[in-house]
């Protein structure tokens, strides 16, 4: 066994080559062999710390969740609906960094909803997420931005659909949708939600 | 060589195979040997129809394309909103079938992502798709069911992008989002883009 120092900046290795692995071949293409052949190691050190493809999959959804959480945010220039645009601009694929972070959780879907365990785990991230946007938009209806029989735990579900599908498109068709058109398309989103009734 | 009529029907059994384990493993689990074991067979004779995985997956895409463009469809009780409104209540998974379908289609984005030419099959599928959008987007702006200043372009692409970020959301959490539900928050999305500036 090599010492704690060496071992875990070999793990910090092995994390990096696992990321440049989905980046470039999504979950589907996330093997052991395509690790080792990232970092021009053997499959057996690969396997030395991610024994089945299993706990490969887990550690690149950790690594994911991980640099999601870290990533650089805007401040938001206001509470209310100024927050609710920074919170959802905050995972459009606007920057090449932010693309690679959206490109792996949509191809993180396709083994997500074959396994129970990864499924819940998903829709708990749905959750946490829709609540965040649920306090922006309670926000924006005390602050009068909002008609006020607005549903903000409604409006939450929709904003969070929106700006997934909208990363969705952007991926697949990043030409007809590059960072300027995304966004222009989530304020007359969000404008829609203004008006009045 | 089996005969040609003993071909076909072999063919669209293998067919039935994969669109089964499409919905039970998704795209990462769809192998040679699933499939072989779902029908029974050697994974001999399933390369017999599909040499290669790549070949499999081709062949599993056009299995949810048939199967989407032959689904039972709403007849739309008007022209403008309420037809898209149709249109969009066709693509949610409010049905067993339908949500196998939605499924098949939110699994193959990891392998559509990593592959130039099925990434571009989805990106003339979402072209496609949004110019259906827009048709009815257009037509509801003539009905005055819209505000005059409404681009039905930039509106197809919002309303494509919350429907199918509904379908991810839906699959990953059916106890938040049976149904009922679904249907509610589309009617709160259409009655969003109708409001007055």
């Amino acid at each position: 066994m090599p010492a704690r120092g060496d071992h875990d900046a070999k793990r910090r290795d092995v994390s990096e080559a696992v990321w440049r692995v989905l980046g470039e071949r999504g979950f589907g293409g996330l093997t052991l062999r395509a690790v080792a052949a990232e970092l021009g190691a053997s499959t057996g050190l690969v396997s030395h710390y991610f024994p089945s493809k299993r706990a490969l999959m887990a550690h690149a959804l950790e690594v994911a969740e991980e640099r999601t959480a870290n990533r650089a945010l805007r401040t938001p220039p206001g509470p209310g609906l100024a927050g609710l645009r920074s919170a959802l601009l905050d995972v459009l694929p606007l920057t090449e960094e932010m693309a690679g972070m959206s490109r792996a959780w949509v191809s993180s879907w396709d083994a997500a909803l074959a396994d129970p365990g990864l499924s819940a785990g998903q829709a708990a991230r749905y959750l946490r997420w829709c609540e965040v946007l649920r306090g922006h938009l309670e926000a924006a209806r005390e602050l009068g931005e909002l008609p006020a029989d607005t549903d903000p735990e409604d409006l939450a579900t929709v904003a969070a659909a929106f700006t997934h599908g909208l990363v969705v498109q952007a991926l697949f068709d990043p030409k007809r949708l590059p960072p300027t058109r995304q966004t222009a398309l989530l304020d007359s989103f969000l404008d829609g939600l203004a008006r009045k009734r």
